[in-house]
């Protein structure tokens, strides 16, 4: 397209609007399934379980080491998809734009969106955009809504057990603290990646282990939020061990700058797991062998001797986490 | 909930948050499907063909007469289902919502959105809240995604053929004019509604006639942008005749006194069908029957004799309806 910037006529409905549908959206995501013409499209899905998802995004930058807003919407929902114990099948992508936005920045964000989408194996098949007027809209928000098939049904918070086994797939807090330090807001600085990417290969691995009970991505609020909803769900207590938690020492260190809690930063590329204790060992195992599970661990159980989340300390101490209340970090996903 | 405007830590994934899903969207929302601690919901859909769309609603202001941005997002994206040919059944939700908001305008909006859903025989199983700083968002934002059954399948634009008959089910321009007077930005006040509805009671009357081709709701850029994309699409001529196209008293004053063209103007309960010679006057026989039908009139024809969208005016004339580019009314849906 000839513009370099977005204009509100990009939202009309009419020729500019084809234009930007055309040569952004449809170019980098075509793919079989997606018709930029149809008001709805045909899904193949008949004779399995379907699942369905949503997720909004507006994340601040736009772009931050190891993704982008656009990487971040096709892992966030198929992520949410692969924890429930599905494959990611098809994405619907809406776009809200604003007036002004840089067109390259734009193509750039689609471009790697589509790439996710390709290594995911998923097809973006429905989208809308809208354009905001300048002022409104912080460059770009996106919401993606996901639809995958189911391979097996017994996983929920209702299978979990006095006794099951707390693991996680890798070091928490990657993605938060990137997307911080991506800010140059605390004159801060650092090479730390977010941990964004598909959780696929992860959750059916562990899928194929019959003590799995439940998984979760812990995404806003982090991993003591997740065990938070567990303690909620299912009335027993969590007792994390903070040594076996793993955190990435850059990670630790501006956490212990700015007074941050790693355990309630955003991850978008991990697996939280609750595993029989039979079981908990074979987990571990398979996820060991996955490049992105190279640090997976146990970290905790859940039991009925308390109703409360607590973390036993490095030197021997007891201390409740409390549910997070006050952001630490908003616009993060 | 306590608060009676939303603040940033209603999007943190905290305490805050849950209660805002729990005590606004869930509250109005409820129904089997929806569970809110759901990563991803089941659909019953096993054995028919599925159809999947989206769209994004950015309406300035958030309320208007005749309907909201609640009842705008139910019956746009299950309209893309409607007038596909399909039977609406699962929609997600992404609210966007801007801090300061007033919940009181929030939990108006979302029980509209609940009212809407429940006439249109849809259950919202999926959804995403995301809090804007102040200054951004335009007060909110959503996006709905929709999941539908089709019914049959020989409806397509590759349908249409020379000779066809073009039919609207109403009056054209409402909804953007209501939305216009909603502004007070032109000093012009008015008793106008928007039209916003659900379409498939006309869509359902309309599949029964094997002679429908094609259906399309004329929502951004109006009956004139469909005509267009029927042109494109097909090759062939659109003749419309100006004198059949409904258009209400009072929306024609507002576009003399402004200068609009109504055939650009957003309708959200209209169909456009084309619909083979020979059965055009059943579909419009079924269309009168209806209450939201009783307008519905064929308003032209495609035709391989030109190449072109022109209108035959009332005195005998011809003119061409050029493409949208200029937007006339932006944030319209």
């Amino acid at each position: 397209m000839q513009d370099t910037h977005i204009s509100l006529a990009h939202g009309n409905g009419g020729r500019f609007m084809r234009e930007l549908i055309d040569e952004i959206f449809a170019r980098h995501l075509s793919n079989p399934g997606l018709d930029v013409h149809a008001d709805a499209v045909p899904l193949a899905l008949n004779g399995n379980e379907v699942l369905f998802t949503t997720d909004g995004f507006t994340v601040q930058p736009l772009e931050f080491p190891g993704g982008n807003i656009g990487t971040l919407a096709v892992h966030g929902t198929t992520n949410d998809l692969a924890v429930a114990g599905a494959t990611p099948r098809y994405l619907s992508l809406n776009a809200f734009i604003e007036e002004g936005m840089s067109i390259a920045t734009l193509d750039r964000i689609i471009a790697s969106l589509a790439q996710a989408a390709r290594e995911t194996g998923v097809a973006v098949v429905a989208g809308d955009t809208k354009v905001l007027p300048r002022g409104e809209g912080g460059g770009l928000y996106l919401a993606t809504t996901g639809i995958g098939i189911r391979h097996r049904h017994r996983l929920g918070l209702e299978q979990i057990r006095d006794g099951d086994v707390l693991l996680v797939s890798g070091p928490v807090g990657d993605h938060g603290i990137a997307v911080m330090l991506a800010r140059e807001a605390f004159g801060l600085h650092g090479e730390l990646c977010s941990d964004v990417a598909s959780v696929l290969p992860l959750t059916l691995a562990a899928l194929e282990c019959r003590g799995l009970r439940f998984m979760r991505d812990p995404t806003r609020g982090g991993l003591a939020t997740v065990c938070h909803e567990l303690q909620r769900a299912t009335g027993l207590g969590v007792t994390l061990n903070q040594p076996d938690i793993p955190v990435r020492d850059p990670v630790q260190s501006v956490c212990d700058i700015l007074g941050y809690d790693p355990l309630y930063l955003a991850c978008e590329g991990r697996v939280v797991a609750v595993v029989s204790p039979e079981e908990a060992d074979i987990v571990l195992e398979r996820w060991h062998a996955l490049p992105l599970g190279s640090a997976a661990a146990v970290i905790g159980r859940l039991h009925a001797t308390h109703h409360r989340v607590l973390m036993k300390t490095a030197i021997g101490g007891e201390r409740i986490l409390e549910e997070l209340e006050d952001d630490p970090l908003p616009r993060i996903c």
